[in-house]
């Protein structure tokens, strides 16, 4: 039985890796076009390389330093306590190695991806010369390269693992997954270095770009003449590619870890209570989210290759990428279904499956509720983003303020989705019929949301193939017409990107209760209490409470410090743009560019690098390091009354703090995305344009400019702060389910 | 015993508002110099009362309409319940008398005291003309009357209500708090609107007269020829003095009220516990919060009286001002001594006394530390607002990014602050020796910072006064060495108003947490549990969590509204603005004003008269309608296991709303009082300064334009919703306070 179940897991998720090897042989045997375009790609692929190989150098130094203290904390210092599954030097030697190839495994599918993407965008850029279906499916090929490595490989880490630690020791079954929770944390670890840096990267050179590109110069995005705009292309790739598959590498590793151990949990309680156990047994159960994450792969490669336009090319490229994601969604629902009859089965409570199913349908239709709210505040369709573009007609203050307040509105809507999301399906795990399978129901629902994962990444990446391929046909001075197919893709590019926001926050936020179930069952077990005994967060103890404020606190450092990174570093970049222009003619506040003006691209790709890799230590370090802090200190404030009230109070930082970190993050990536797109519809020409023209003279609008003033603060956010905080909340879960046991 | 304490709280708070009295009649007995600045002072007289009235008007309209919500709530539909402390009937009777009392005397309160500022700013420009001294002397006294006023009503109201049913009914009198809950949440509820409204009226009239004087016609601060500068006097009054007058109400009515019902189930305890009882009675200690506050008012009023400058007007009025807050600080802490040791004394416990004495030190030095930090993040003597000037070197984009950076950055300090005082005042509170005394303890800490609330409320309206005097005396066309008085008592001022709101939030933080403990109590009470019952406030049960994110939710949406409004209102104020300068000339950018430009005031005090009254109903209800909702709609979640399920769900709501409110207020504090110094920083003529010579042409220095872009988004953030969040924290505590038994 666990046998078949583990080998279904391992083949399906070396198929996903072997189709990955397949797509990007397909991409790579396509042309890579004229010499001109080869120039511009070749630079955006040595400067995001080189900063993925620096980058890679820091977090291996961090990562090691960490599995040593991790090692030396549970092997030496801890020693064996009571209720541990193994023994010391055992349990520090598995949760060193987990956290090991967790990282390890999470930099292989980041690099490996990005390699792919920024091959990808050259031959998406020239295929957009002769046919648009062709450039199309590059780029999402390009991304599901990206989008299957992280699935598959955070699945054969988990599943390997696993089968690891079952062949060596002779635990019990259900205690492996105490074990390997390391590799969810060592995940998550590389997560927030990488989209901290990406993020800080990406953000500091589109701000410095633009602001003395557009807004003082005068000149449009990708402009060759901005000495910018190489270290911005680079960006996306470092950024969007590289950091959000780290993001989702860890979601689907820390999600499956933490499902084990609860369905775990509910099946031991299952099988003691006579008549209720599970016809498949406890591993079946425990396996459950591996095998159904194993059928969401299969359905997402369906989908993916099956992405076309028409003969014409008459359809929008958005509605074909749609076609493909419904095809992924049905097929994958299919497969749930199968695996909850096959797995979640209980004689005792024959409709128990049932209602498990429909905990993974509500998990579905949350993602595609997020997907739509997203798509309510960002796109310029609606009331929000107009009310930004007509408060810009005042000038940047008011732009400003209206951008604050949507986004901090836009908070609401989620909220309240998230809530009916958790309770519905807690009380439909409830009234399965088994015992205490209510906190089940919402771990299915989060597998649910997470089954096409593959997919979603695939669009995701997708973006920033999409927005170099046609960075390199404006630098590379194609003719207009390559530019207006490879602008088609960029707009779905960015709509892609929007709505994987949404999907990453929804799904971090439904991941992190199942995750803080799992703490919680975990310090269960290493205290000795049975799995139902009563272990609350009380919030209204002062401990808790404060707990609770030092998460809260933690979010706003934490968004303080990616945000003023971004800006710092930008007005490094600024500063670089003004000294290479300082000599330059101007007409009408505009430069006019001498014909053979060259800018110094790796000036900026110089100081941008240095700059990030600088400012993601501090905060890294401070979401690392303030979980375990206060849970080693507040032990101090052990009585009799409380022997749990450290693990309690990192309870409740890890809750406030998850909560603070979801509705901050919906603030700032849709505030963000709000102010792009308030620009992008002024650019359109409305509220007069790019451009005025006053007494026969062209002069630059100033509703534009203020516009572009609430684009760039929206940046930092929508970029570095937002994504970084869904990576945050996921880390403050994964590190206390490692450390737990050192807080008791 | 219990006749006598009444007697001493109630004569003293008849002392406050008589002495309240007697500074008013000294104000009003001094000059209002020339027939010109007579003019000025009685156009903002009459938009302020105006106002005011519409304003008073509205609320009295919802304030009715929800006492007979209340009544008919308590009285019929929920019907006598078995462990109420009376009849249905009469306990419906008593909470709506005192919601009616509350809010009537929050009224009062706030319109006395506004209408004294408003007559105290012209006598404060007249002094001005001859002695720095006198002009110090009225404006701080003009403040006092607003501080005493504020502190004596609520003190009398709970004092009052507590003679009254404790004269008209027999029960129990450590039931009596329960009763009169209703005064806390009827100020509460007045407080909301009235910050609410003053605060988008004052706001929208800065940002409007802001935006199109300084940045469009390039005319400075407070220049008649600015058709919005009576707004934004008027604002000052209606904002800074009723709104924050209301704010101060509620949290000393609050939290007398919840300290009385945190006192009278320790001292029940106690009196259980053989030989552990209080010297003066359980009624001694349920009576201490009041006594306390009362010996608080002598020492304000003391400390009041003695400010005043040297001879020579050599020292900085600042220090003036603080020798006077040293004063009664001291004498507070004399006071606050006696009185522990008299009614807090327990034979059983004999050192008991102490430990609380040295909790009420606590809260002093808390609020003295928020001070402190307050300052560091707003004065730019500092990093934090020097990084925010060079920021605006590079435009008003990395402005507000520095700003946002500095805004979520200062939250980390206090909230360890808040912990530390928290915590520690807890620990000192259970090691006092008697049973359970630890949330005692807590509330001890809050009675120490609040004790000399009067000063400190005395130097908040210092700040409007003098503002509106330096109003007058410009637009009065003064002489420059009048001007110089009045500016350096305008810079004092701003320190005030700064150092106010640090200490606003921190009690609101400290007042919050003994709020919510006395929810806790009663809904134990009404629900017919022992006052040690376990009733934890459990965030891992899915129910609570999703309590805790509607409130993390609420906080995000309030603010929206709030921010929101101060944007459309100001909007308005520029198009009717720009329209009235629409035919001016200009050069070089600057308006040239002919000599007979007469501004229309009125067009703009009505507009934004109309739109603060229309905008501040929306934020008002949904954070009233919010927790009401939840408590009444979540009642379907009982069980067996959890028949208490609603309430605890709404103290989810509160906590995690509460500590969301912190930080949110802090963040939006802050910023915005960063924003507004390094705009004033560059004033000073860093940077540039605020025009610059450039080929002989004086022209705009765009540094300055750029801070003055983060000075207006910081307005709404400051003077609006930060300040509106503290009621919604209170305000939040209040209303379940005051609902608890319809959660049950």
């Amino acid at each position: 039985m666990e046998g078949m179940l583990l080998g279904i897991v391992l083949v399906i998720s070396l198929l996903g890796l072997f189709t990955a090897f397949l797509l990007a042989r397909w991409i790579l045997s396509k042309s890579t076009g004229s010499e001109a375009m080869q120039k511009i790609s070749n630079a955006i692929k040595e400067g995001a390389e080189a900063f993925l190989r620096t980058q890679n150098r820091t977090i291996i130094l961090l990562a090691a330093a960490f599995a040593a203290i991790l090692f030396i904390g549970y092997g030496v210092v801890r020693g064996h306590k009571e209720f541990d599954p193994v023994g010391a030097m055992q349990l520090a030697g598995w949760i060193t190695v987990s956290f090991i190839s967790g990282a390890v495994c999470s930099m292989i599918a980041g690099y490996v991806g990005m390699w792919v993407s920024i091959r990808a965008n050259i031959r998406t850029a020239t295929a957009a010369m002769t046919s648009l279906n062709d450039a199309l499916r590059i780029a999402l090929r390009g991304g599901a390269v990206s989008g299957l490595l992280v699935v598959s490989l955070s699945l054969l880490g988990v599943g390997g693992l696993y089968a690891m630690v079952s062949l060596i020791s002779d635990i019990d079954p259900t205690k492996i997954p105490l074990l390997i929770v390391g590799y969810g944390f060592g995940a998550s670890f590389v997560a927030l270095f990488a989209q901290l840096g990406g993020g800080i990267y990406t953000k500091a050179a589109d701000v410095g770009a633009d602001l003395v590109g557009k807004v003082e110069a005068g000149i449009p995005e990708d402009d060759p003449r901005n000495p910018a705009v190489i270290a911005d292309l680079v960006g996306d790739n470092v950024g969007d590619c590289a950091g959000r598959g780290a993001d989702l590498f860890e979601s689907t590793a820390a999600e499956n870890i933490g499902a084990m151990i609860l369905g775990a949990s509910l099946a031991s309680l299952a099988d003691k209570t006579p008549g209720m156990g599970f016809s498949m047994g406890v591993i079946g159960v425990m396996m459950f989210p591996l095998v159904a994450r194993a059928f969401g792969i299969i359905a997402s490669i369906v989908g993916i290759v099956m992405v076309k336009m028409d003969k014409e090319e008459k359809i929008d490229p958005m509605q074909a990428l749609n076609r493909g994601y419904y095809i992924a969604v049905v097929l994958a629902m299919i497969g749930f279904g199968f695996c909850t009859r096959w797995l979640l089965h209980s004689p005792g409570a024959p409709n128990a499956w049932l209602y498990f199913y429909a905990c993974g349908v509500i998990g579905v239709l949350t993602s595609v509720a997020f997907v739509f709210i997203t798509q309510y505040y960002t796109e310029y369709k609606y009331r929000p983003v107009k009310s930004i573009a007509n408060a810009s007609v005042t000038g940047p203050a008011t732009n400003i303020i209206a951008g604050v307040g949507v986004g901090l509105e836009c908070v609401a809507v989620p909220v309240l989705v998230m809530g009916a999301a958790l309770l519905s399906s807690y009380y439909l795990g409830k009234s399965s019929g088994l015992p205490a399978a209510g906190l089940f129901g919402t771990a299915v629902a989060t597998m649910g949301m997470l089954s096409t994962a593959a997919f979603i990444l695939a669009m995701d990446t997708f973006g920033p193939i999409t927005d170099n391929a046609g960075g390199i046909v404006e630098m590379s001075e194609q003719p207009e017409s390559v530019r207006v197919k490879t602008d088609r893709l960029d707009a779905v590019g960015n709509t892609t990107k929007a709505l994987t926001k949404g999907y990453a926050i929804g799904s971090a936020a439904l991941a992190a209760f199942l995750l803080f179930q799992a703490y919680m069952d975990e310090v269960r077990q290493y205290a000795g209490l049975a799995a139902d005994h009563p272990f609350p967060v009380d919030l209204s103890k002062p401990v808790v409470f404060v707990g609770g404020l030092i998460g809260a606190g933690l979010v706003f450092l934490f968004s303080a410090f990616a945000i003023r990174a971004v800006g710092s570093a930008a007005e490094a970049i600024i500063a670089e743009v003004r000294r290479q222009y300082k000599d330059l003619k101007r007409e009408n506040d505009m430069i006019i560019f001498p014909k053979d003006f060259k800018p110094d691209y790796g000036a900026c790709v110089d100081i941008v690098t240095k700059a990030a890799l600088r400012k993601m230590v501090t905060p890294g370090l401070l979401a690392v390091l303030t979980p375990i802090v206060v849970g080693i200190l507040f032990r101090v404030f052990k009585d009799e009354a409380n022997p749990l009230i450290a693990a309690e109070a990192v309870a409740g930082l890890l809750m406030v703090g998850t909560i603070v970190g979801i509705v901050m993050a919906l603030f700032l990536n849709n505030s963000g995305g709000a102010w792009d797109n308030a620009k992008k519809f002024i650019e359109t020409g409305a509220l007069g344009g790019k451009y005025l023209t006053v007494n026969g003279k062209k002069i630059k609008n100033p509703t534009h400019g203020a516009a572009v003033v609430g684009d760039t603060v929206g940046d930092p956010f929508k970029d570095t702060a937002g994504p970084s905080l869904h990576v945050l909340i996921k880390l403050l879960s994964t590190i206390t389910l490692v450390l737990a046991p050192l807080f008791i």
